[in-house]
């Protein structure tokens, strides 16, 4: 698939997604914009839904990503792009879904069946397979995945994220703030939070923090701050000083973090996959505290089909 | 201005801006999908900024929004943009601005003034000066913005948005939803809520509610809805019996709504400009009432210099 966008040589790239898969589709914006060198946006799948839109389409290049590739908005806007002139490529657990089939081109994350409503190891997968695709000479270091997930779940064991849960147990907001690339994992790990443990979780890259949404941090409100190396972790400690100086307890993610990063050095493209492992131990342990089914929010459905 | 663009012809368009100038970008971003029928992405300036990102930009429309147009990143940003072959333009209430000085064009907001640290009036002259310049037939209504203002204005007179506030007062965390046109006005409601009363307050758009933080909804959370007309409003009604179904109390804005939209009909395009209104009311009610000075959150400056 990498080869087939090489010969279309897109100008522009358009990435649609929801939940989970939203914060992959951001991964893979970094990833275009700084690895590429491309302007890129992520679709509002409205405008072509709702709205009736038919942009023209192209020499862009319009990656659909989603676990059950089921969400009709998602397959209608893929269809769309395709007959208006895009390169469209399908990112999805399941090549056998309506949105592999409207698109080009094909992707299998090959994560498995993911039971739990709450996506988990299929963001990674997801992650893993646009670096792949889109993540150019980054993409070597991937050979060292395993080692740096399996060192990075050992030096967070179960016990010592349970130890952090019992502190945050009675939390009912809680806000996460990174920069860059690291920026979809503190999405994503909100979003972990609401689906397991009902907390208000907000996320904001640190730049946006400090353009109002900093007011609402004192000392009762928890900070994640994620900052697993190179130029967002630089810019991401400026932001922790000014939780800190806010009254805020802040919980670090990276190499010398509470939870730490641990194994081979990824470097920032890479990261991400590896990153968020700790977070989803955090939001199972604490769900499981609180007395929540971590496989079965409330309110939810595995497939969820939007329009 | 907008005759610079049409001559330009761009093919895409990608949009700048940090805080509340961010829900006018995003506002933005639908109209130049919907009645421009191009393609367009929200830019992440740390990509340029700290990264160092160089992209390809001809036949790219660059936007940068700022109340100040002080902010380093956007400056930066649009400078890489221009020098990279974007039509670039810079929409922002001070034309002796370094964003001003940075952009081949500007388009002055005219708001005058903006004393409070919580943007207001510049929000709703920047979303007018995006509809006239991007909204093309859309925007021969303007001229019904101000009867159309002064009639919600009256029908939401302090005293009747000072009881909803009371209702609102013990609540630490609140959601709100739309879709469409109505989304920006969401998130744009949720900062002023979170900067002068320091709620955790959450915008998402309808459809990514339902994949994943629907989770967060019982009776403990109250919901707004923005339902100002059309296809968006048809669509947030099928959240709001979600978010009725999980308990929740769902205040609505619209014609009909709690917080009413009144005077002339102004179509999808233009609504946004008055439905943030009484929710604007909304948020110095209940920060009056909490005791916070609405003018000066705390831990925030009035401009906001992030690289």
């Amino acid at each position: 698939v990498a080869d087939a966008i090489r010969a279309f040589k897109p100008r522009f790239v358009v990435i649609a997604a929801r939940g989970t898969s939203d914060h992959a589709a951001l991964y893979a914006k970094y990833l275009v914009e700084v690895v590429h060198q491309l302007p890129a946006g992520l679709a509002s799948p409205s405008t072509m839904t709702l709205y009736g839109a038919r942009p023209d389409m192209r020499d862009v290049l319009f990656i659909a990503i989603s676990q059950s590739g089921r969400s009709p908005d998602l397959v209608e806007s893929t269809e769309v792009a395709r007959a208006r002139g895009a390169c469209t490529v399908a990112v999805t657990n399941n090549l056998a879904s309506p949105l592999a089939a409207a698109a080009a081109h094909a992707v299998d994350v090959h994560a498995g069946a993911e039971q739990a409503v709450a996506a988990t190891k299929s963001y990674t997968a997801q992650l893993m397979a646009l670096a792949l695709m889109l993540g150019g000479s980054s993409a070597s270091k991937a050979e060292l995945l395993p080692e740096a997930a399996t060192a990075t779940l050992a030096a967070n064991p179960s016990d010592r994220v349970a130890a952090l849960a019992a502190r945050l147990r009675y939390v009912d907001r809680l806000v996460l703030t990174a920069r860059g690339y690291s920026y979809p994992t503190a999405r994503e790990a909100a979003l972990k939070l609401m689906e397991t443990s009902y907390l208000a979780a907000q996320a904001f890259s640190g730049a946006d923090f400090l353009h109002g949404p900093l007011a609402i941090v004192d000392s009762s409100v928890p900070a994640v701050a994620i900052a697993s190396g190179g130029h967002s972790a630089a810019a991401t400690r400026q932001i922790v000083s000014r939780l800190e100086a806010a009254g805020a307890e802040v919980i670090t993610v990276g190499a010398a973090g509470e939870l730490a990063l641990a194994g081979p050095a990824l470097g920032e493209e890479l990261s991400p996959i590896v990153e968020i492992l700790p977070l989803q131990r955090l939001a199972l342990e604490l769900a499981l505290l609180r007395g929540h089914d971590p496989d079965t929010p409330r309110g939810l459905m595995k497939i969820t089909e939007t329009r």
